[in-house]
């Protein structure tokens, strides 16, 4: 019953700010009841056959992909993108980059990752993954960040078998910077994310076999409820959620973590501990990020040259 | 990085209680610290080459569609399929069939509801949908709930355009049942639903162009919340999560609805009462039964023939 009306990441919006030729329809306030936050005017208007909002005075532009492929690879453009995958993923990568290994390059299977290790010496790199919870031969390491301790990755290579987080490096190579996101390293992010006003910030969960994952989620909803507090902020409707989810739960996540369905399944098979690790908030000063499909450590915060 | 860790919705995950042939990789408690509810032992299995959970106790488990098409239509077939479109076409519906009207027929556009109408005696029926937020010539009533009052729809067939909700209820046809829900009943829902023991229940948000919409997320929150009280009831991460943000703001769904993307756009339209009204709790006793592709008014509450 909804007519086509715009939201953020829709095609049908544009955000830029010139003037617009078209009927005027209407104009809203939006407001952020449960998530905290600014409130911005937004005005509609049909220009050139389509619906176009637009918001004045957001100076930075707030989404959540709650579940994986959500937002369309083409909204990224002018984005800067956060990938989100809390177990374990984003929490290994930002751990070994914070123990001093030279790179993370991230593969999508165990095969790509032997394939890649196949181009450097022995001696410059670990190789990471699990097939199914179990070590996999040849293999240095698994996938808990606890394994990723200095004494094993620092001045290395990390080549790192990752089926999610590749997945969405790949699909949103156009962004205008891909950072990765975490409970261990968000503030951090925040404080790089916050050098990017005048940018549109995306948050992607990358969630499990496409589907929604609490934890991904409660870690976006801490940098939406962060990010509210930007003056001229705008949240969409999935970053007002995952702020309101993340509000109600901020006072346990742990145990968030724990009930959520990838954290009993790996208490289940013994790393609850990993768990745990990886609902700490803050405790890294690292802000990992993408680069020609290898993860660095960023130098500086904010926007930087290549 | 995360294994193929199974998860309501999913393929690999066999909820029978036939006892099972593998290796077994675990047992974990799943519980739901923001949201409520009780909490079930799990334990994790290989058998026959995938991963098989096995949730032991749980005789209601419940899992909520953040996103259009998140819930495959194969994984539904055992389920009771809640479809929820807040604003407008549940709210439209439920209040339509509460006035007496004697069924409602879904069109998914303006031209398929001209054809369906093309069937029937004149007298017989009312036109309802919009284009653009704008009137349709011929078409005897809009999306607006308000019009839909018994001296408009009593005794005649509703023929609606509503693009979201029809496409749900194509989609998961396979379901045991297809209700439609809204916040206005949603007690009558909740009641129906606890008669469903011993099937999964899905609370499906239309969302908006594929996208998330918060007002059906607190919706189904509502429900997850509810439901989450029924004995043996185990809720997927998307149904705690869904929970916890209706926990977050349940003091303030009227806020919630006028903040969220689309209700900002229809007040800017001049639909502001239409979203303060879909907010109203539990005002109609009417629990919408999908049959045969029309919506009529379910009979009495729990499982029923036809």
């Amino acid at each position: 019953m909804a007519s086509a009306q715009p939201r953020f990441g829709s095609s049908s919006v544009d955000y830029t700010s010139r003037p617009f030729q078209g009927r005027m329809l209407g104009t809203g306030l939006r407001s952020h009841p449960c998530a905290g936050g600014t409130a911005g005017s937004v005005t509609y208007l049909y220009s050139e056959s389509k619906l176009v909002e637009v918001e004045r005075g957001a100076a930075m532009r707030v989404d959540v992909s709650l579940v994986p492929g959500e937002v369309a690879a083409k909204d990224v453009q002018n984005a800067v993108v956060v990938v989100i995958d809390v177990l374990r993923a984003s929490s290994t990568i930002t751990t070994a980059l914070a123990n001093s290994c030279e790179e993370v390059i991230p593969a999508e299977s165990i095969e790509e990752a032997i394939t890649i290790a196949s181009g450097y010496a022995r001696l410059d790199y670990v190789l990471g993954g699990e097939r199914r919870g179990l070590a996999v031969d040849g293999f240095d390491l698994g996938n808990s960040p606890y394994e990723y301790s200095e004494s094993k990755v620092a001045g290395k290579k990390v080549i790192l078998a990752t089926t999610n987080g590749t997945l969405a490096v790949k699909r949103y190579g156009g962004a205008k910077e891909i950072v990765i996101g975490c409970f261990l390293n968000a503030d951090a992010v925040l404080r790089s994310l916050a050098a990017w006003r005048d940018h549109d910030v995306i948050l992607l969960c990358a969630g499990q076999d496409e589907r929604f994952c609490i934890e991904d989620a409660l870690c976006a909803g801490l940098y939406a409820s962060g990010l509210a507090q930007t003056p001229g902020a705008a949240l969409s409707d999935s970053a007002r959620a995952a702020a309101a989810m993340h509000e109600r739960c901020k006072d346990s996540i742990e145990d968030a973590l724990m009930g959520s369905d990838h954290g009993v399944y790996l208490a289940s098979v013994g790393f609850g501990d990993d768990v745990r690790y990886c609902a700490r908030q803050s405790v890294l000063d690292v802000v990992p990020k993408v680069y020609d499909r290898r993860v660095i450590r960023k130098a500086r915060l904010g926007p930087e040259e290549s």
